[in-house]
């Protein structure tokens, strides 16, 4: 049951719950117009303390293509936090106009702390570098709707996957399905950090392989996921510009790739995928983007207790 | 007879049209989903010249509420201002876009002024520290329902009573109304101005007391409305540092509170208002918010001359 | 066949095709309500890199009064593009989530790149001192409305005629109609470049006069097209300074012009117009910025295809 949940983390949801969206989601592509009406008279808050025009205009389309309407703000000098209001209130005041919010913050952790109060479903639309769920439900949308399955899959993960949050996300949802493996291309330096090694794919029995060459490891991927070098993640200036062009894919290094490989991004991008491949059926990121759309269509119905009225 | 007029400051009404819009409010609040298509095909034009999200934000779900859409925006620098035109020129420009538009502005009088050529109905979402009759009228309703009455009540008001608009319009209309009396509680700093004392409160024969204690007030309150000391208004940094914290509402102190006190705050609040009563069912804050949006679907409904679609 | 096409430039539609969108802007003013329900489930992406808050609430006015919604942003540092995005990847992006785009950017030829990679129609709503083809789409219904005709006028036009593009595009479209004069008004060093005079005004066989006088020229014009001398588009303050005030039109200037003729201004005003010729029924600036909605509407509706469906 998901009606009036949260979704803070990747790990809120169960394996069921998770297949429960990505089912919804996969009918909604399929015909949206169907469902255009599943969220009428119905307002979606969206609080960005931070600017993040992709994640907000999905979840506005998103909420608009279900019939209902948005209010928020899209950066925090728009907000009363000048005023010196905690998060917590500004969550729970606007939780009396909308039925359902999305909060963007800068602070780990302060999604579930604006929870305690929000008196309305609230879904975690990016925490600092902590939890993007939203995200990692778009990636297995795109994963079902153009490879048919979610398990069975060969997953090469390519750039930060240091500090990278889609990442580690994603190898720990992906992970509940059988038969997935992982391949970890990255620099020495922005390897999956150790604790996370230890707590999540050693204990959890995944299967994976760590390299730092992606040309080598093409070849045998079913899903290539590229991922943007943060700046705003990098303590140091220096270390930044010295990796942050580590890798980048070309056209012509996937004539080595499988014909049916997947090529993934977070977006945006700036330099990790070389724009020659946009033209490559195999480039997938703007159809992802478009799943994005999808997914958060089917999370604010079932979260507002809607999708049965289909 | 409320259609086509504009709402500039809490004199602009009479005590039978505040009424009016109240005992809509009170309808609305019932049921809001009756009233969810009054304003289809409406457009309401927000103009924020300086942010108040919370302000912005309950209007444009009052008017979504009511099926009608929203345009504008929510700070002067995305605003035509910027390349040199005056305020009676963006506003006479939106006023052939909207059919009604909210319109908040740094300036004292700036409402008035942009009333004079603007061709639909203005409601001034405040103005400086003058006016903002809204919020009044937020609190009307908020005691019409927890209260049941706008007469014969003891209302306590507290913190700056020398620059809060709030209080000042408060006090105005309450009056109009038998039997209040005032417990007028601040600072010596902060008291209510002199030529507001002699003006309103003893030309009209208001009953009222004055003091610098808030415990000592509580046990004979009907309402208590507390305010945030808002370092906006004040000239000084000194000052605002010393009397910031002058009141802190904490929960130990409601012990000696009538068992049905109201406990109102416009919002946001700082620290005048502990977290631990939050928890307390005479805080009504938060309620108060949910009827600001009410009040405010009253109002534009009744500019708009739609209410009697329902 | 206007459906699925872009709107980059004044060039690139027909004399056929412009006049198909004036006709149906003409329907769409006499009787607007009859066409609120053309846009219904479709979404207008505005992406407006740099604030423009007239012509942003023009179209986003515009889509609501179809029965469509928007999303979008009004500055720049709310966009990804301070992450390091491309233009084309930002407006791909929402182009997977809107049906149509509005975009403004401070670069010329920034519409057109990003027509490339755009995967819905995309209207340039200004780039830089280049192009701004819905401004001269809201001039022409405007004289189609109010003059009745496009054709055997005398169109003055006043102020900053090098930079203006708006003064650009109107002279090309304006003689797709047969009989057009222009007397251009302007000082010696903002006169109309003599690329454009020589490619433009010469070949095309255009009837013109230039003269440095406002008030020598008012008697003859049909039309009176007045402009702003934009402070962004000089290199030097002090040539600003020096001419922003080069013709300020009054009240007294219009004792010698004709009685029905039309004063134009595509807003906003600074100082060229003084406040005391709004009330004179020949100043249609205002009544243009309506027109400007309805033009938008006719024009959103012709891209999107859904214009049969009133």
């Amino acid at each position: 049951m998901l009606k009036g949940r949260n979704l803070l983390g990747a790990d809120d949801f169960s394996r069921e719950e998770i297949l429960e969206i990505i089912q919804f989601g996969t009918q909604i592509q399929q015909s949206p117009e169907k469902f255009s009406h599943l969220g009428d008279g119905k307002i979606l808050g969206t609080l960005f303390f931070e600017p993040s025009t992709r994640t907000r205009l999905s979840f506005e389309a998103a909420m608009e293509r279900l019939g209902g309407k948005v209010i928020g703000f899209s950066a925090a000098n728009n907000s009363s936090t000048s005023k010196g209001e905690s998060v917590q209130d500004t969550v729970r005041t606007v939780s009396q106009y909308a039925d359902i919010i999305a909060m963007r913050h800068p602070r780990e952790g302060a999604a579930r702390l604006a929870s305690e109060t929000c008196e309305v479903p609230l879904i975690n639309a990016g925490d600092g570098g902590h939890q993007h769920p939203t995200q990692t439900l778009t990636d297995l949308l795109t994963m079902q709707i153009y490879k048919g399955r979610l398990d069975n899959l060969n997953i090469g993960l390519c750039g930060d996957l240091k500090y990278g949050r889609t990442v580690h996300s994603l190898i720990k949802v992906m992970s509940l399905f059988p038969n997935n493996r992982f391949t970890l291309i990255s620099p020495a330096e922005l390897k999956l950090p150790g604790y996370f090694k230890r707590s999540v794919i050693e204990a959890g029995n995944i299967s994976y392989t760590e390299t730092g060459s992606l040309e080598e490891s093409i070849p045998d991927l079913d899903i290539l996921y590229m991922t943007r070098i943060q700046k705003e993640r990098f303590y140091s200036e220096a270390d930044y510009i010295r990796l942050k062009d580590s890798y980048i894919l070309t056209a012509a290094m996937l004539q080595q790739a499988k014909p049916d490989l997947a090529i993934l991004h977070p977006l945006p991008r700036v330099n990790e995928i070389s724009k020659d491949v946009d033209s490559d059926p195999r480039a997938l990121y703007f159809k992802q983007v478009r799943c994005g759309m999808y997914v958060r269509m089917a999370l604010i119905a079932k979260l507002l207790g809607v999708d049965k009225n289909a």
